[in-house]
């Protein structure tokens, strides 16, 4: 009961909007995590939708974007 | 630089949505950790901002209340 409304998971679509927001500013992976505090192989992870990212880390990351949270939560923000 | 946007941390944030949101419905913890597929104690900690939760709990949790993810995330939904 709990994906009932999504056929894309949360995890993905953060995953899509985080490489898309990231190309976009034409930031590396690198440069990015440089940003965030994170490390670049973890943010690479992050766009494979790998990892079950925390919410702290969502932060950081919408925050070295320069973005609201929910913009990296949302279908096509 | 990370948190230079909100003085509140997005898992602040979450927490009270999640519980505003919950209290709502009438909801106990129980009932919405069993919805959720997650313990009573857990969604406790998640609702005082105790824990560094997961974009897949986020997701399993929004799911439950059938709210989208962002209504959790977000100032005044």
């Amino acid at each position: 009961m709990v994906r009932e409304r999504n056929s894309i998971s949360l995890r993905k679509l953060f995953a899509a909007n985080l490489r898309r927001e990231r190309e976009a500013r034409g930031f590396s992976q690198e440069h990015l995590a440089d940003l965030a505090g994170l490390h670049r192989t973890y943010v690479g992870s992050v766009e494979r939708g790998e990892r079950n990212i925390s919410i702290d880390n969502v932060e950081r990351l919408a925050a070295a974007l320069r973005l609201e949270p929910t913009a990296l939560l949302r279908k096509q923000p």
